[in-house]
């Protein structure tokens, strides 16, 4: 029976961890190990300069590990301590709330973190979100019944990369499912946007007649076709991004122009 | 005569801003956006949560400004308001105070998470880094006069990036200076190592009885030659790593297999 290490970035306590759980538990052993407490945009973010807590708690039933670090503390804790010598065959970390789609997103994202994390130490993983609406704050009902929906169209992902592994060239994958899932939302292979937003400054004043500045993102309009953001917010499809947790150009760099350059001002 | 936007991670004071700095200002136009105090291994984290401020102030006759966010708060800050329209042809961040060697840092750095963070806005960018001594603290007079010699090493550099742009392919560079730097100091091109640390968990327990974790790494001795990490640590070379900012693999990958296991589920 396969070995499935289960951790998210919202909180051990959220409806799309223990969505996915219902899931994960007919495919392999599940371990639970994930943050006590909302660990969001913490990226890779691992805790050095204080100890961690484990505990152990029950949620309907089920056994798991509560950690007081981030998503990637928790993927070090488990791999280390929890399983002890051999670690899990899969790392699963979600279901997010809120999407992750767009390089801005992988690189500051709880959730994704632990994926790589992971693929940084040996396991292979995937990351889960679903797309909240953006101007109202869903209820716990929606969430719970997204969340299942979401789950079921995971499964067979996960099925598929227990018996097959990922394919060759992918350390990880990224999966985004749309705002609103069925069984008949359609599944799009893509590549990670480069922004979902362009960054921008708002400058205002203080009471005392000093500048203070507000960053905000203008969602993009010119979303490209085949990748992650275009997937979920136009086709309203779900997103399936394979992904690498290697990102050194030095294979396809040609940097003999350099070296040349600089073997010239050392004589 | 090219725009050089300058930013790092230790904090607008640091002598390593300062002695690239210097020989930056030969290279080019050079504008300081660095943050007011240390803000290391904030990877690629912005602050949407609360404002930010940004003081005009003056070092050592030169002006700077210091703002309260992190590395890529200040890129952000530097491109959309202080150089307004366009923005700098060429992003430095650094010297950093400690190695950044391995995908371990350069997923959680924030002096390397300023330079994706320029990448993903669209300017090309580089990453320099001083190891420092691993079992004692450098003196003042240390920091200032190693930091000069490594700033000596990266002046040409930044003199061929600037006339040539990178090679095709590199969306950034992170560039790793030895404990020691001399004027003899060779150059390397490398790949970036996964891991320069094991990480491990120690169990300890607490007056009350209970237990708590303490993180930590074991370095690693089975370094790899080619690597960042081995030039760095082996052969006390400068290593330039040619580095991406798109971490999907969609090019390179063939999930048709997957996608049609997907499609057998639909039916």
């Amino acid at each position: 029976m396969k070995k499935i290490l289960l951790t998210n970035d919202d909180g051990v306590l959220k409806p799309g961890l223990w969505a996915i759980y219902d899931v994960l538990s007919d495919l392999g052993e599940v371990t639970v190990v994930a943050p006590e407490s909302m660990k969001s945009a913490v990226g890779m973010s691992i805790t050095l300069h204080k100890p961690l807590r484990l505990r152990k708690i029950k949620f309907g039933g089920h056994v798991a590990y509560s950690c007081s670090g981030s998503p990637s503390d928790c993927v070090i804790m488990a791999v280390r301590h929890v399983y002890g010598g051999e670690g899990p065959d899969f790392v699963v970390s979600g279901i997010n709330e809120g999407n992750n789609v767009s390089l801005q997103a992988v690189y500051g994202s709880g959730t994704i973190g632990a994926a790589i994390r992971a693929c940084l130490m040996g396991y292979p993983a995937a990351a889960f979100s679903l797309s909240l609406p953006e101007d109202s704050v869903p209820s716990a009902e929606w969430m719970k019944t997204m969340m299942a929906k979401a789950a079921a169209k995971a499964k067979p992902i996960i099925s598929y990369l227990l018996q097959h592994g990922l394919p060759k060239g992918a350390d990880y994958l990224n999966v985004n499912f749309p705002y609103m899932v069925s069984d008949s939302t359609p599944y799009v292979i893509t590549r990670a946007a480069r922004n979902r937003y362009k960054e921008l400054v708002e400058e205002r004043i203080d009471p005392r007649g000093k500048p203070y500045y507000w960053l905000k993102g203008e969602l993009r309009k010119d979303l490209e076709p085949g990748t992650d953001a275009y997937a979920v917010f136009v086709e309203k499809a779900i997103s399936i991004t394979f992904m690498k947790a290697d990102t050194s150009a030095a294979e396809k760099v040609d940097g003999s122009g350099l070296l040349n350059y600089l073997k010239t001002c050392e004589k």
